[in-house]
């Protein structure tokens, strides 16, 4: 299934900071970004599971939000660019 | 049909913050804001190519990202959030 993955991470705090890295480093394991906090990709349901288990276990649930959109063909999602792509190789948070 | 919209603005400038507070108020006229920086709603072909034209009226797109996901239809998708859900009608940015 096709996945959408966009995170808010409160970096108030240095253990915010932290979370935040911790974020960025297991979603681009399993997914390719596309703006700051957004990444895309292909995953299977079992590998969906694992990665967002992962997410829970990383995130304060009272201060940060994570969301997923799925979509079981990636045909039947549209994509519209405005402005520049963002390359994926690139590792700034 | 559906639209997720997410937005990267550069604001390293005070012209870059202006476009920020103008894509907030833009995206806000027509979707339900999710994220900081990511809005959702149902739309029709004629209003989304309308928000569309006003988006790229705004942003420098050579410092700017903006991006689309449409769907012919929410039931296509399904959406996970892990952690706190944002409320819509809080404005910061």
């Amino acid at each position: 299934m096709y996945i959408i993955a966009m995170y808010d991470i409160n970096t108030e705090t240095k253990a915010g900071r932290k979370r935040l890295r911790h974020m960025f480093k297991l979603l681009k394991k399993y997914l390719i970004r596309i703006q700051n906090s957004v990444f895309e990709g292909e995953l299977t349901k079992a590998k969906f599971e694992k990665m967002k288990y992962e997410v829970n276990d990383i995130i304060d649930s009272s201060k940060d939000s994570v969301i997923f959109f799925k979509s079981r063909d990636i045909k039947w999602m549209d994509k519209d660019i405005c402005g520049f792509e963002k390359d994926d190789t690139d590792n700034f948070l």
